[in-house]
């Protein structure tokens, strides 16, 4: 009898001859490796090191006094709700607050139901779990956030990405890929300052998307933690908003706005994706964390909600501003940035040369960013580009480790 | 080109000429069913229902104004830490204090590790995703905790249960299925006062299930949600305390002993499976909410936390002595209920008849308990009990509620 070996691709339980072996994962996760992010973040325990590496938001974005009080109050006044189970589609003022605000945005369609996630993050992870099938296809914008191509690969996605211009995703290959794989559960979008580039999709672009979702029968996971987060250019309709057909899963975040240890975020989708959605939460986390929900519903509705995004996109404008002014003034000409116009996230790249050994060369100068193809659905292709953060480090440590950068770029390419 | 229907129990991934059905979900999923439970629970949303049918820990067992004033100091002191990203692997210190009471009770092996999830339910979940292949054997108890069971099916387990006895699971039974089944992934225990049965496993027992997982080389995935409220009978060791190979992963929760609002829970294993369940996590939650987490942590080190156990058991001792008190006094005799030592719940059987019709005649009368059906593998399988809960109802309610039963069942045996 042939002992089973994991992390193949072929299915393993059409084999009925093999052994389990105890030593090896699921061939779901064998291959999955902790994100790449991670192994550069360990660099930025060191003290001295000035990270641009994090995607966390300013500390200074918190509003701790409020969630202070908001809490005390919620353990005075409704204690048991706050700490007792709880319906898995979340809590019932919350969702309600998330129906009413998606209506506003004209996002939440007639057929269209809310349910809150531990962060978006879930979200991504559960609409894969209940629409891909393993070896569907999952086509993506490459670069794409690295937490959703583990996501897609933790259940044995194939995925293909196709490639950013400056007004996002490739619509032409997008459609030629669609042409090509005929078992594609879900194109996954970032449309407003993609994670990692900062791009967002333009207009034409988006209209275009959910046209060609809609001709080839295929949903979109629209990812959108960011998309209140806007500090320059005019505010662009989601994908979502355009959707009349019920292609479009949203997921939605109050981590860039509120607080991302909260670990509370949303999807909307289609009733029956919802459904299904719920189940498959039932069996995972049961609900998100019921405190947490509650403090998010008592922070939108008893603050200016609106008047504290307006507080947080002054924070960001301004970081964003020093690091690309910064950036500018000292970087060789030859290496390009983008210039998001929300977000939190600069993507550079580099005329030439090995961009990995750069971004080695900056760590080791205290200055962490994260190597481009740790964002590409295939970590060993050429890549020159990398990831930089401006929400984190303080205004100091953007001048001073800017400084460094270009040091490095300088000597790089003497 | 064939329009490819999902659900189906062949791997999809095999056929490359099917299209990709927008209408379906994944055959993960296609066929899970929300938890019978809540089907149930929707009956108890009219308050003039007395409910038997939950699972939820008794309100007053929440220690509220500790957990208020701890909440308020994390915001205080550590407002940031409360609110920012923080690691998968969950709160350090709550971590090191888990891992320290596990030392204490002689469980955490020299190679284990510890990963906090959103409750034990996560843990199982994971469990699943990283251990077991789709079409690789679950053996469980029958009947077992529903939640687990629609975990292992969300994953496409084949699951096989094995018959409770007075002492626990048939191990003859357990031990023909390990021979006849060769690629089982783990076996799924919930050794202390079982839900839905409330029966424990007996000290030898528990010593031939890991004999057993160390002769046929398999995992045991031990759940154990209420091992803490002990309130009759002697303690056992843990299997988890049996295990010097590697060959246990537990599951733990603060739900019944603190809060399950919270949704604090860990896993414990070897260091290779904790390693790979931090992967699957940074795919789904990112990290459990860190507020809960903290308030965990400050609640088990700032107070007498043997103390607040020993209160719980007072709880549940009364609850269910007044519970089992009631149905003996009252219930007819041909109808048998098991004697927790501990735990939430009791087990009725009736002597024949048509159990389904039973509840349903209870439910008619405003007394909702749980059809045992739905704990089982084939939901279908001909089944005389159903689980009686007596933690939520207040003790009048059990009077009332106990005292409704057993005039349904004279009428139903009349």
């Amino acid at each position: 009898m042939a002992k089973y070996k994991r992390g193949r691709s072929i299915a393993p339980f059409a084999r009925r001859d093999v052994i389990f072996d105890m030593n090896a994962f699921s061939y779901r996760v064998e291959a999955l490796q902790p994100s790449a992010i991670r192994e550069i973040l360990k660099f930025t325990a060191d003290p001295s090191v000035i990270s641009f590496a994090a995607g966390n938001p300013a500390p200074e974005a918190f509003p701790v006094e409020e969630i202070k009080r908001i809490t005390n109050e919620i353990l005075t006044e409704t204690p048991i709700d706050a700490l007792q189970y709880s319906v898995t589609e979340g809590y019932a003022p919350l969702r309600q607050w998330i129906r009413d605000d998606l209506t506003k945005k004209n996002m939440l369609g007639k057929d269209d139901e809310v349910v809150i996630t531990s962060g978006a993050q879930q979200a991504i992870e559960v609409a894969t779990k209940e629409i891909c099938n393993e070896g569907d296809v999952i086509i993506c914008e490459a670069p794409t956030f690295i937490g959703s191509l583990n996501a897609f690969r933790s259940y044995n996605a194939k995925l293909v990405g196709i490639e950013m211009e400056e007004d996002g995703i490739n619509t032409d290959k997008l459609e030629r890929a669609l042409q090509k794989y005929h078992r594609v559960a879900f194109i996954y979008l970032i449309p407003n300052f993609q994670n990692p580039t900062g791009i967002t999709m333009s207009l034409e672009k988006r209209k275009k998307v959910i046209e060609l979702a809609r001709k080839y029968n295929v949903y979109i996971l629209e990812d959108n933690p960011y998309g209140d987060l806007r500090f320059a250019g005019d505010d662009l309709p989601t994908i979502k908003s355009m959707d009349t057909t019920g292609n479009v899963i949203y997921a939605g975040t109050f981590s860039k706005v509120l607080a991302p240890g909260l670990r509370v975020g949303y999807m909307c989708a289609p009733s029956n994706v919802i459904a299904k959605a719920v189940v498959c939460m039932q069996v995972s986390t049961v609900h998100t964390s019921i405190l947490p929900q509650m403090i998010a519903y008592r922070f939108v509705t008893e603050n200016d909600f609106e008047e504290h995004i307006h507080g947080l996109k002054e924070i960001y404008r301004k970081k964003s501003d020093l690091m690309l002014g910064k950036l500018k003034m000292t970087m060789p000409k030859s290496i390009k940035f983008t210039e998001p116009e929300g977000g939190l996230f600069i993507w550079g790249t580099l005329p030439d040369g090995d961009m990995n050994y750069f971004c080695k060369k900056a760590v080791k100068n205290k200055v962490a960013v994260v190597p481009g193809n740790a964002f590409l659905v295939n970590e060993n292709a050429p890549c020159l580009s990398f990831r930089l953060n401006y929400s984190t480090p303080t205004d100091e440590q953007i001048e001073k480790g800017v400084d460094i950068l270009a040091e490095v770029a300088r000597d790089f390419y003497r």
